[in-house]
């Protein structure tokens, strides 16, 4: 378990020697935005262009960026307006998490050769701050690993699931976008905590991989079935913890079933977020009364003081083959960041959306 | 403090003797359920009819009704389907809290002439089990005090705002149908304890009234004012509490208003009760995301083991003079049940809605 000690703790502090030369001449290929999108994303909406590496100043790190995050929240983040982070602004490179390499290090705790996750957005070399990056261990998982299990999507369903939803042994769950890269996680450490678990998803195939490879008790087709009256079969009676990753008509079936005291965790809501027409509220959201339950909306990184905890149980977990892992990685580069962004709102994808920028 | 002993305390067994004659003689007008209404209750919808008063049984009582309650929540127990109670059914004498004398008795309990609360139905003469009422004392208040601030709604104001909305002292407090039963208690509670409260009711009488009479801070009249554009105004730092009893556009204007780690008391929705289309969910919904914020419902039944505690509360609070009521009677009967009830639906009520059914 010494990964994540590295991934998520202090951090020892090493002498380093600063490597010469600098490496300033390095060609940068950047995926910045143009213009803010209404409904889907399009290529317009970026300039993909090529401009040099920059060098890190005191106290930061010049990152070879391997793999980049595609979360559904980057949809969001185009939007202007108030949210829980700034709208990327206009002219700005795209931001994104994502792995790599330190090439470059101005700082004690990082020399070059390191493997880092950090906030690095859609481009090939990015300048961080050192105290935005952790370190990880690619001998222990794959570096696509480190940006959905063991990263933000994993502690996204671990908090989600255990605090905000507040799980208790032997509860009914369901869980939306199950084979995500936070559903399929959800569902899984609610099985390990002796639930009934009920993943909703779109297609034969990934219901499926739900039911036959993450163990969940069944799976609702949501492009086939009718989802209100499948979760009354399946949840008689009525569902404890709901967690929405995708809002819309999904959320209001499930609200329509709920059982007394339920807890309904609000991760996101995918179905809305390409919306050019407001957003649908939940029609249902009176159940809430009638069943005195809860909607609970919540950020992972407020939970950033406990990630230690989360990365040890679900290290545990892994290394015992109770908690599986699926990547959807395209190979396409920063030029390829539109047409792979948008796999996730058609639901192309199939577990957690990675983007291969560049080989290490 | 007698009054609460009699109202919520234990109820101390008394020797009695039965009545003679029996009262199975006396007229018992009564409104009962013809048909279940679509929008807007209609006269239609109900029979009003006289029949014989029923003697009670063993362990029951009979109650001459001389004021009844009139809730938002009626209107839900007029549709079929599943809710926190069952509808009321076809052919059924209307539900309604009440407060009346007791004519006969076949219960230890009580007896001739004593004051009680209940669920007795919109009729002169309600056969009841002994163990659903309450005493009342009719020298502490006025009876139909009972039906509001000292009776459901402000159990409901009590337990709404400090254990579901969780108030802390000093925190910013919005609550909607603030003039009406719940709402006007809701506020000056959270006045009490140091909140600063903004009010929306409809109309300027019914907001100086919130503002001179209650105490609040301020009071945002929804007809005249752009709800959304006052909160941002009156709640520079966001809301902390907003107590929803209307649902629809102005939980909506409340959502895009939430201050971090929010909690919205879900009471009612009557903006919504007779829509004829489905109900407006709260298109702001995703703002519970961004601020951390919870919606939840609840039942003020779920707090009958605590009513004794509020009761003292508020009757202190009564005593003191910080806490205010304001009932509107209606004097009409049994005859007047439909006209009376949709007041609240137009807004026409101010204060707790009540109907005097006969004198004592």
């Amino acid at each position: 378990m010494q990964w994540f000690r590295k991934l998520f703790g202090a951090g020892q502090r090493r002498t380093f020697t600063t490597q010469e030369p600098a490496m300033s001449v390095l060609d940068n290929r950047q995926a910045r935005l143009a213009s803010r999108p209404v409904g889907m994303v399009t290529p317009e909406n970026f300039t993909i262009e090529t401009r040099p590496a920059e060098s890190p100043g005191e106290g930061e790190v010049l990152v070879k960026v391997l793999y980049i995050s595609l979360d559904p929240a980057m949809r969001g983040w185009l939007n202007e307006g108030k949210s829980y982070v700034p709208p990327v602004g206009i002219g700005e490179v795209m931001r994104s998490g994502g792995v790599g390499v330190v090439v470059e290090s101005k700082d004690p705790a990082f020399r070059p050769g390191d493997h880092v996750v950090g906030i690095t957005g859609v481009q090939q070399y990015a300048r961080l701050p050192a105290k935005g990056l952790h370190k990880v261990d690619p001998s222990f998982a794959p570096l696509p690993t480190y940006l959905g299990v063991l990263g933000m999507p994993g502690m996204t369903a671990y908090f989600g699931l255990l605090e905000v939803g507040a799980l208790k042994d032997g509860e009914t769950v369901v869980v939306s976008g199950a084979t995500g890269a936070v559903g399929a996680v959800v569902g899984q450490i609610a099985k390990i905590k002796g639930c009934k678990v009920i993943g909703i998803a779109g297609g034969a195939e990934k219901c499926a991989y739900a039911v036959g490879e993450l163990g969940f008790d069944a799976c609702i087709d949501y492009k086939a079935d009718d989802v209100r009256k499948a979760l009354r079969q399946h949840c008689p009676d009525g569902i404890d913890v709901y967690f929405d990753n995708v809002g819309g008509e999904i959320l209001d079936a499930a609200l329509a079933n709920l059982a007394r005291g339920a807890r309904v965790p609000i991760c996101g809501a995918i179905s809305q977020y390409n919306n050019t027409t407001p957003v649908k509220g939940p029609s249902n959201y009176m159940s809430l009364l009638v069943n005195r339950a809860r909607m609970e909306g919540f950020v992972v990184f407020d939970f950033a003081a406990r990630y230690g905890e989360a990365a040890r149980a679900m290290g545990a977990w892994i290394a015992e083959g109770k908690l599986k892992h699926r990547e959807d990685i395209v190979d396409g580069g920063v030029d390829a960041f539109v047409p792979t962004l948008n796999k996730l709102f058609t639901g192309e994808n199939f577990g957690k959306l990675v983007l291969k920028i560049q080989d290490a």
